[in-house]
């Protein structure tokens, strides 16, 4: 098994250093615009991601070699290789990455089950609001004042915030690597990270309003909070309403897989831009519209072609053989839209993770004083999510504790808002960087650690390759 | 559909004008950066060309459609509708187009054979030299000096140039539309525009060499001829070579699409940057390296699922019928590369075409002495192409020659470099932009009449949905 898999990993590394030239022969030239570098650095980042998703062979989540692959090829210039700098400012590169994150809630809400989310629903929004609640409080009034002396009560507001939102992409890219996203503390985890979202953009709305006007009138905090709520009951209204019109519509359209896949598609991006408008985070409309999808009868298409030919083969045989060849044949005839819509993730999902992966400063680390501070905050941060795993009750609560944990790109734009707002000085600033780096990076394998440990269930976890 | 459709546009819109005040000051602080607006162009463009590609059911090809829809868009403004203006200046859509482009070149490389191509290679090269040889001829010592009267003698050198190259894009998605990708005349226009290609980009870099310095050494034109064919017959080795080692690499790999689907992918994008880092279009290589994967045991993976359960539905049958019944599955079983391939063409191919559409600048239709020469010299454009299909001896010449018709971008490209130069000015790009609308949106129809006209074989199109 090795020694292929070591063959394997050379011969893609072969044909990333044949690349490396052409690499640095690129940006010398680019006098007349053109995408070749960045078409380059797609090509180069997806093998790098593909050969980090190895680390599946050791029973590790893609995700977390993703992750890895972006963290050393964005440091790299620790050691003086700067090649892989023009990625980190390449705006295409970022937009992709974005619009991936992006096809990955849509793909993790398609297969998510409304029902089975709603079934865990009270669960999941205790563990939200224990999960806002308590992180806020504790970085506010504890962290904040104990381990950074002298900063006003703004900085600690803000530190506080910045340690409310759950980075559900991560978690979900675990449990859906492991193939546990089927799971009721994999469904809590999902619910409860799109509530606290939700609360998170009202506490970084009010906190701003906060900052910059030394105080907020109750009704705009009304006002904020009356927008997200409805767009989520709006999602789901607008969905139930549609559903059956587009199902009719869907089994009335001959035309191939085209006109299904462009409506899911654009569905999801429409209600991304929409979750985007009103404030929320693009993913938890992209969520939402796949949620919505999911549960119409929507997500088959006939290939009427291999029902066909093996009909004609057993057209002459015994009606009760025919019937059984048929019934084995059939539910391969059905491709799901996931099926469609998996390429487009296979290209842009991996960019998503790698890019993050990259924005990890690995230089904030070497500053002590710094480093333990961050550490402090970081474990405040990990206690008040894995608290919030409680009110999780009847599944296995540490698991949706741990899975609450990560902060990836969120607690990064609280952190660059309390920036922006002059309330968050860059040794806050590093401090937060640090604790996203370290509940984006140690959640992945304390995650796998718990799923596996979990009593076999005589099921395996697929190669999601 | 258009009803709903603008009916939710409007509801964004509104939308729009009501963001979060903390929202608000998030992006004028930027901290937050929205790709918001261009997720809902992504997913409104994708609507209109799916929709617009209806006209499949009368026969048409859907490229035809997704052109003339982006026209319609693009020029709204002039009936007063500017809502769709700003897609024009957003860059994420216009790198989405391009990059869509390179993917259908690649799954066109990969549709193609390069058995066959090599086949009809000879009439290829002749049909190539007459189309680029004819049309410069033409342009520059009788369209130029007799219906753009006292411009210089640059100027038709440029306007000889610009009549060059055949915008493969176009044709290749008749051809494919309409299933007719197979054919030896498909196979002679692919590998003719290829070629075309090439020595456009050689006429392009000697005449703006002539014009720059005012003359250009033979040893500049050696080197820019040189690099050009390198980089094709360096592809075809490589290929060779690479073929079977990647051959054997994918029969051992069992992580199923993901390792394959980001080989291919990033094959694909490598050879396009490739291309254009020695001064070809990205289109070239994507081209070049779809057909090197073509021709590699390389497209069949199987989904070993449909085999297995059929296996177990017949297995207590006689040996005869389950022989049968088995050879009937196996077929469905292998799946294409091209099929993982697809859905990433479904998303992007068709923004190409909008955008190219949306380009179209209608007004200058309406200056009659700049439409009466265009027309004259879009007759010298189609004449100079059509007779190069008289070299396609065997087949059907007209559909040859017709196929080398659209100009599309080359020919917008030709057209800016020259303006950027000084020697083109804003009534000769009018002039070549109106020739490049005629041939582009002129030859779709006509090559579909010339398509349908063929003596049925007994095999429709497929819908190409």
């Amino acid at each position: 098994m090795s020694r292929p898999f070591s063959k394997r990993f050379l011969r893609c590394g072969a044909l990333l250093f044949a690349v490396v030239p052409a690499l640095a022969f690129a940006s010398e030239t680019g006098g007349v615009h053109s995408y070749a570098s960045t078409f380059l650095w797609i090509a180069v980042l997806l093998l790098f991601a593909r050969i980090a998703s190895l680390v599946e062979r050791v029973g590790q989540p893609s995700v977390l070699g993703e992750l890895v692959v972006g963290v050393v090829l964005g440091n790299l210039a620790l050691l003086g290789f700067r090649l892989f700098e023009p990625v980190k400012t390449d705006q295409f590169i970022t937009f992709l990455a974005e619009l991936g994150v992006v096809i990955l809630l849509f793909q993790i809400g398609l297969e998510s089950n409304i029902e089975k989310m709603r079934k865990v629903g009270v669960r999941a929004l205790f563990v939200a609001v224990i999960g806002v609640v308590l992180p806020f409080l504790l970085g506010t009034y504890v962290a904040g004042p104990w381990l950074l002396p002298g900063q006003s009560f703004n900085t600690y507001l803000f530190l506080g915030a910045a340690l409310t939102a759950t980075s559900v992409g991560i978690t979900a890219r675990v449990f859906r690597d492991l193939g546990k996203l089927q799971t009721p503390e994999a469904q809590i985890v999902l619910g409860a990270a799109v509530l606290d979202d939700v609360m998170g953009l009202i506490i970084l709305a009010v906190v701003s309003a906060m900052v910059t006007a030394g105080a907020v009138s109750m009704g705009t905090i009304a006002w904020i909070t009356a927008k997200a709520l409805l767009f989520l009951v709006g999602s789901v209204v607008v969905g139930q309403l549609l559903a059956p019109r587009l199902g009719r519509l869907f089994s009335v359209i001959h035309t191939g897989v085209g006109m299904k896949f462009t409506l899911a598609i654009s569905i999801g991006l429409i209600f991304a831009a929409l979750a985007q408008f009103i404030g929320l985070a693009p993913i938890v409309g992209a969520f939402a519209a796949g949620l919505i999808l999911d549960s119409v009868h929507f997500r088959y298409f006939r290939d009427p072609h291999v029902v066909q030919d093996v009909r004609e083969a057993v057209e002459t045989l015994d009606p009760v053989v025919r019937d059984r060849v048929m019934a084995a044949v059939r539910p391969h005839a059905d491709r799901h839209i996931e099926d469609l819509i998996e390429p487009i993730g296979l290209f842009l999902v991996p960019l998503f993770f790698v890019v993050t992966g990259m924005g990890v400063k690995l230089e904030t680390l070497f500053n002590v004083p710094i480093l333990l501070t961050a550490l402090g905050i970081t474990a405040i941060a990990f206690i008040g999510k894995i608290l919030s795993g409680l009110a999780a009750t009847g599944t296995r609560k540490a698991l949706v504790g741990w899975g609450m944990v990560p902060r990836g790109e969120v607690g990064l734009i609280f952190a660059s808002i309390g920036k922006s707002l002059g309330v968050v000085d860059d040794s806050v600033f590093s401090v937060i960087v640090i604790v996203v780096i370290f509940t984006t990076l140690f959640t992945p394998p304390v995650l796998t650690y718990l799923l596996k440990r979990e009593p076999r269930a005589g099921m395996r976890a697929p190669a999601a390759g």
